[in-house]
């Protein structure tokens, strides 16, 4: 019998990958959930963008892993002229892809697929560029907690440079129905399901571990409390807006994002969560007048209050954090020392690179997008929506 | 270098969680994504109700998990001024959270959002009290599995309670649409797939909980293959009822709650599925016309038959079960003696106080909540639905 | 205290569940997900039948594993008369059963659910006895990955003897809506994510599970890419088409199903999700007329280019791959000595074996399911949708 065992084959050609258990299968299969399930729903409220932000979320999202991992195995993975793919490898390009995923609720209705197509390997490349510099200050997980202000600064700027040529008539898009609306929800309700997942992914320590889903579910849980409170309690008849729910319910989750393996206290996650959830509903009722009128910066699907706002409380929390960990672990310094510590340094470093680079990258990809070879007589905007559907079968001959 | 280990900052703060392995994470995570994603849906059936149905579950489970996490803390896990929080707690408090949402299934459209956030901390510690009160008589599983009944008969008191004061027209609010149908039937997918997770959530012995899982599982398909035929069997031209599958699809697993690890022959998780099955569809075609003509009770998710009468079968075959396992065991026993024993009283007084503390603790309530401060000018009843969609962008300036 | 440990009654009836671990319990689960929500969501895009394409899936998904833990039991685990369920003969059973889903693409709207019913243990069985013959030449992985091709052929032959006897005027029918497309996306999605798992859910060795998990998502990811492309390109506007999204997005995995422990390099998944993404695209825009036109047939879901085609290409790929293996572990053969080694021609064998298999049971199923007594004058066909909704409360009395 000539039948050849499989392993000799896979010992020819070996694949290297570390036998790790099952937990990093389940956490890279959450982390695929929120981005494809939740991500891909979460935009799909306007009535307008339901189906194309579905579709086109999964095409980017797939786009920019490829991207992410071919980027991460020749800067990082290289090796005899082999690049060694991990289970860990497609965790974290998953992650990557989901900072484009965050930025198109800003850039939604405003680019067609060539443009978005165009948009995933510069932010990718930018926001991995970014990480590559911040790693010499901080570990893999605060690291990639950048992505929440990154992208969500990214995808403003690009808004901005691409909103001067949207046609008016834009507020009839706007518009929310019920049914998009519960997909929405949908999306909202599996990201605040597998949030907890997407915090801890990056930690080793089971100990920080456990301490990152806690922290994450106290803050989630506050955050809907106040945000579902606050909408209730701002309409004149008690009724609750649906664009609250769908973002300021995730606000908590963006706000403990950076710090949650390092707090002790649930009182300290609930109370990151609460504010989280009020800075997202206020900004939620009251940012878009402004920012429609004075900025002319159109911001689709509140990328704005949902992960800027909450993430750059989260950067700030974790430096307060830092600077009280590093004066009560050293008690002989003086204030002044605890401010200039090394570690208080890198982390404010880290976050001002993070910004400066999202606003950077941001515009020089908002500029690219709008040149005129990305929009030929056959480049149609993809929101006139009858076109999403064709009859698929002609049925002809029974 | 002055970067400071986190380890460091936690053995300071120290946070009580024991390694458990992978396992715990999982069964939390089931347990949550039945909550929120399967309740949350399960009842958007309702044309009037879907958007609303969804955002309060959200809110009345994150409520419910907080103030149950909050109550075992104080009187369980209380040492030392210290509240110890594992995740086998927010397990349990997040499993006692999801009796308000059973609950929520007969008292939807009658009560406003501020009742039903008062109604919340009064059954979680209802449903709490009563379990330690049980805790004496029965293990930690069979006690949760009073849920089922508790929660059922709560709500349906407190419907009782509340629906006298509803103004007429109602029937036009219960019109089901496909869409949302389709969603309550996203719910019950959800329901389904994971009510084996939560069968066997509280069973610490490996055995028992493969069993549970089984026979859950049993029960399940059985009842789903009975509530299609006789759905299909009802109606004059073979038609099925979309409340028919939506409910009596997971009786299976309601019925085999209690005694889902003892059973070790499936033919008799499958008899228990086949008769939850017929009961609850029977239910489903007989119960709304006797219940709102004599009783003046609209119970308007069918809890009645979902979850009160799957939920007493799965009781007596409980008390069934142990007996005959007690007059197997004990040879020498009489059959006097058998009824007499303590282990069947234990089961049988438990029973009844789950029954007796429903009805009184809903009925007061429902006292509570028939007060006229929790309805004043500005606080509205929730089902006016066009309040829920509101235009979230006034996009003014492109 | 007579309280009696509950392991004593358990080892009186013993249930034999080997202690597996947490794993098998998570991949049992994930091909639950998968059949219940994924396949159930799949086909719920046209409006006529989302609803009943939904329950009717749920419905023939328990009878399908019902019936094949019955004849799996009987055949194969049968011992001292005793049938021994573990949680593999479930998962096996699941996956059987997704036989018959798969074949309702095709056959959704051509049959009445007592014909559907009927043709779930037909189907079960035929596909269990070509297993069953197959296991001399394939392991159990290559064996059930016929389950693609073996599906789609009998569902397209069931209903080409059925198609001919629907009345005219189906085009309407198979319009498609904004709001079940979203659904049917989210059955797509459901499928995506957790494909990986499907295709490696009875490999054991944990290298093979590692490559088929890391393949799978390569090929997936290349056949989104790839469809999404195709469609925009295709449309003279470019703008998407729905069904290619459906349903060419998933191309990929089933074309590297068979041989997904197998492949070496990412490279070469890429490639098969690449050429699979391709002929699905091309055969949802090209093969709908030629089928109906000149062969009479009507391809409800279009199973045929989902399933159909990748599927054979994964069989060709498999049967490439096996001889290159021997070629170059055995080099002392000449060309003429591999092409007639026994390995190869097996796998030959067991594909040529699949397709004769089904497309013969297909048709002795479809003459059976035309016999009149399935269509009696209180058997209706279930495609006049509004059956499906009936008011459930008459709301009397308040």
């Amino acid at each position: 019998v000539d039948f050849v065992n499989p392993r000799g084959f896979l010992e020819k050609f070996p694949h290297c990958y570390p036998n790790q258990g099952w937990r990093p299968v389940a956490a890279f299969q959450d982390v695929t959930v929120m981005a494809a399930l939740g991500m891909g729903f979460l935009a799909s409220s306007l009535r307008r963008y339901s189906w194309s932000s579905v579709a086109f979320s999964l095409f980017l999202l797939v786009l920019g892993v490829q991207w992410a991992l071919l980027l991460d195995g020749f800067l990082e993975n290289f090796s005899n002229g082999k690049v060694v793919i991990r289970l860990l490898s497609i965790q974290l390009a998953t992650m990557s892809a989901m900072s484009v995923l965050i930025s198109l609720g800003a850039i939604q209705g405003k680019a067609n697929l060539l443009q978005l197509a165009v948009m995933v390997p510069l932010e990718v490349t930018a926001f991995s560029t970014m990480r590559m510099v911040n790693r010499r200050f901080l570990n893999d997980h605060a690291n990639m907690m950048h992505i929440y202000v990154f992208s969500a600064y990214f995808g403003l700027t690009v808004a901005y440079c691409l909103s001067r040529r949207l046609p008016s008539g834009t507020q009839e898009k706007d518009r929310t129905a019920t049914s998009p609306s519960l997909f929405a929800m949908l999306g909202t309700l599996f990201l605040w399901t597998f949030w907890p997942s997407f915090n801890c992914a990056l930690l080793n320590d089971p100990n920080e571990r456990k301490n990152a889903i806690f922290n994450t579910y106290y803050a989630l849980a506050v955050s809907t409390v106040t945000a579902t409170s606050v909408s209730a309690w701002a309409h004149p008849k008690g009724k609750i807006n649906m664009t609250h729910i769908h973002n300021a319910v995730l606000a908590g989750g963006v706000a403990v994002g950076a710090s949650c393996h390092l707090i002790s206290s649930p009182w300290l996650a609930m109370v990151l969560g609460f504010v989280a959830g009020l800075i997202s509903s206020a900004g939620a009722e009251c940012l878009p007048v402004c920012f429609n009128q004075v900025l002319g910066l159109h911001d689709t699907c509140g990328v704005y209050y949902t992960f800027s706002l909450p993430g750059l409380l989260g950067g700030i929390t974790y430096i307060v954090l830092l600077t009280l960990q590093i004066s009560w672990t050293k008690n002989s310094m003086t204030g002044y020392q605890v401010l200039y510590s090394e570690a208080l340094r890198m982390a404010l470093a880290s976050n001002a690179l993070c910004l400066v680079f999202s606003l950077v990258s941001g515009f020089l990809t908002g500029l690219l997008l709008n040149l005129k070879i990305w929009k030929g007589p056959h480049v149609t905007k993809y929101f006139d929506d009858q076109a999403f559907w064709k009859f698929p079968h002609l049925a002809v001959g029974f």
